[in-house]
């Protein structure tokens, strides 16, 4: 279950919003990547951008989709890119917290490190910052309508096929 | 609290599973690793292995134990081994999820980062990964049944003498 | 929501001191250090020392701040210091634990990894440790009357000017 801060929220709603989050999770480190595009409403916004051009307000993202179709093209590229060293990417994730509900759905942020393993290699970090997230009701169910994710590096590898 | 994907998971289920992982976290984090046999069921499975060799199902693990006297054997000779330099391990560990619940027990995941930390060096990242659970009732307690523990890096350091 | 250890912890405190740490982490990791000082009482204990120290039962501190009014004081010499070069700091916490109730407070333990990033570089471990907590109505809100938050690494970078 998530913490919330400055705004109410019910045990129950705490609990749907744990479980987006653990799905979400679960997918991606069991790399199920053509599971990841049903956890956004059709029309969202995922973008990964450094906390520079955030702040700055640039639009400016290393990825940017608007669409849960182009969220699947992302997955289809990834799936087909072999120029890459066979490498895995593990997510440690903190505790998602709910900081504002409004008309157009709940805001969330989540601090994220990530860490890289190439074949013989010993892992390291790989990334890390912050998602700012908007959740919305979408069917009965809960999804993303957006997912902001601010990686503290400026330069973030190119290496970042996998989603966050 | 913890999350769940695809399951039901009533709140009183959730916070006796968020109250094991915690009792367990605190136990091994405070170094009380005596402890650690007693979150384990008498007859019970704990493994270090490769995310290569899980994935190709390979039996091989750095670390076997199949009971918990093994597991309390395994303590004893972390008590006794004075070969291995001065060292503190951290656990990071992300927020477990409740994937399955079927008639031998509860299947949880988890993904976790480990830290090392030498004498008068800084910390570094040591290993990560993701657990895979199966916890059971027994006694009225909850206890790990199944705990095997999947390395993101084929090559585990030998200095990874503490549990995970 | 937070995990508890042989102490009995009703859902409702449970979810309240989960947002207390959520309200404690969200102001920290936005870098809205001047809201610091709110999440304790006017009288409280902060300090970052070694494990090293700790487990000798030393007072010996790298931070050391006894009052409220001693917090706000850091946080005004944080934002004129102009000597360390611009960095991010991101911290990623493990879930609280709460580990006993006394009649001076609910006492509690946090894991924690932190993530430096310098203009142009790549995100690196910069410290790891835990938390020791004390947790006390106050005003009708939880506070921390006293937050020790104890490092793996002996030498502790000199750039630590952020709150952990």
């Amino acid at each position: 279950m998530i913490g919330a801060v400055g705004v109410s929220a019910p045990a129950e709603l705490r609990l749907r919003l744990a479980d987006l989050y653990a799905g979400y999770d679960a997918a991606l480190d069991e790399g199920a990547y053509e599971r990841w595009p049903e956890f956004f409403t059709e029309t969202c916004l995922y973008r990964i951008t450094s906390r520079e051009n955030h702040e700055a307000g640039l639009p400016v993202a290393m990825v940017y989709c608007e669409s849960r179709a182009m969220l699947a093209d992302r997955v289809t590229a990834l799936r087909d890119t072999t120029l890459y060293a066979p490498r895995l990417l593990r997510r440690v994730m903190g505790m998602p917290v709910l900081v504002a509900v409004a008309a157009d759905g709940m805001r969330l942020q989540q601090s994220f490190a990530l860490f890289e393993t190439l074949l013989n290699e010993p892992s390291r970090v790989f990334l890390c910052g912050r998602c700012y997230d908007r959740v919305v009701e979408a069917g009965g169910a809960l999804k993303f309508a957006e997912r902001v994710c601010v990686s503290d590096a400026t330069l973030v590898p190119v290496s970042l096929v996998f989603p966050i």
